[in-house]
């Protein structure tokens, strides 16, 4: 469990577009995982709200390594694809999302993840993410 | 048309994230809109690949602003839900998301969206979108 | 309430489809709704499983009664897209589906439902639905 | 190729739903199947129009056999997942759900596929699908 905890860290530290978000991972355990994203004016759309592309992000990212979590040692993992519904406007200090596995298959994991925006310590659920990961076999 | 066309582009240069991505607007026809994002190496994921979120967002914004190119004047569009599939790893020089309208409604677009990673002139699909937009009277 | 749930089931009860099925209304709570099915030969694809088709259509049915459980009086609803991953092979004695409404807004309503495969009264989960409902005022 | 052609008209012809729904194979080509279902009073939901289920199932058995059309000799294809947009309301004699392979991969295929309602010779549109299916070796 500590070493997947690390792989998972390892993987994460290694995603420059966290970085470029400025995401940390928060939380990582067997099928659950946790990442954060502060608001930021050069993360928003139009209107000023962070984009729906960051929200999907940090997602798409909680889904692949909950998968990851699961996965046998020296497995990998890769996104299939995913679909969001955006449920309310992201507007807060601080985004986090929070992916579960649903279904972990040989080859294909099914993940499904919230993401809720942080204002004044209430949370309020913004996207809901279902996502389908696969897992391979690396070298 | 021109109006319709201004009204992307004005929307679009307001997209801070658009901004922080590099991402530009190729092209804004009524119903048909392309948006391009060079490689860079802060946008990618654990395998020094673009990540997901990257080509999501501007799949996204690309959908988007094809639905407002056909919207009536005064109106606003809002992303309901997408789904994306992932094809192909995004390596490539540079990547251009191609979103057309599928069916305008009065209330409810829906456009469907492909990404091509663009290397030495060739274009290879990576991902496609499906998603629905809503249509809304701004005050 | 009472009327509430009145609703969904005299407009379940003018699903043919549903009738063709063999499917029938479980239960009926604000935001919560169950469809059953029984294994049926005439409902199965190439492999003997369920075809995927009788599962979603309940999924479907089940979000749609479930965003017009919580919709204002007088309102229907319409199903605007789904998104469905089918986790298992669909084998048992009867599947029952429920939806429970993730996001109820005044236009768009978030469904999420799960299907589950029921054998020697063992429940086993099959596929998982991520649904939008719009809400429209009735004539 | 008349071999292809044949492995997806063998296994259509044990599709029990399909025969239940009167949906009939109208077309198979290397990558791109077409399946047609007549309207019937005993599939439809509350408003008389056909059930979004019904048209799911024919495009999700459309999908299916595109993937299979383009997959190894003796290889299966099994759903993994889909999403539909219901575009307008489906009215009409009779409905045929048209799937293309987007992209055809070793384990993975993606599919589009639109189903359009016919009514006195004009085709409208209807609903749209973005499927994945995984290709296996079977035994």
């Amino acid at each position: 469990m500590a070493d997947t905890s690390n792989r998972v860290r390892e993987s994460f530290a290694q995603q420059q577009f966290m970085k470029t978000l400025g995401a940390s991972l928060l939380s990582v355990k067997p099928g659950a995982v946790e990442i954060g994203v502060p608001f930021r004016a050069d993360l928003t759309q139009q209107n000023g709200f962070i984009h729906a592309g960051v929200i999907t992000s940090v997602l798409d990212s909680a889904c692949g390594y909950a998968a990851l979590s699961v996965a046998p040692e020296g497995a990998g993992v890769l996104s299939v694809e995913f679909k969001v519904n955006l449920l309310s406007p992201a507007v807060g200090e601080r985004f986090v999302a929070r992916a579960q596995v649903k279904r972990a298959g040989r080859r294909v994991t099914v993940c499904a993840a919230d993401a809720f925006a942080i204002n004044g310590g209430e949370e309020k659920l913004v996207a809901t993410m279902l996502a389908t990961v696969m897992t391979m076999n690396e070298r």
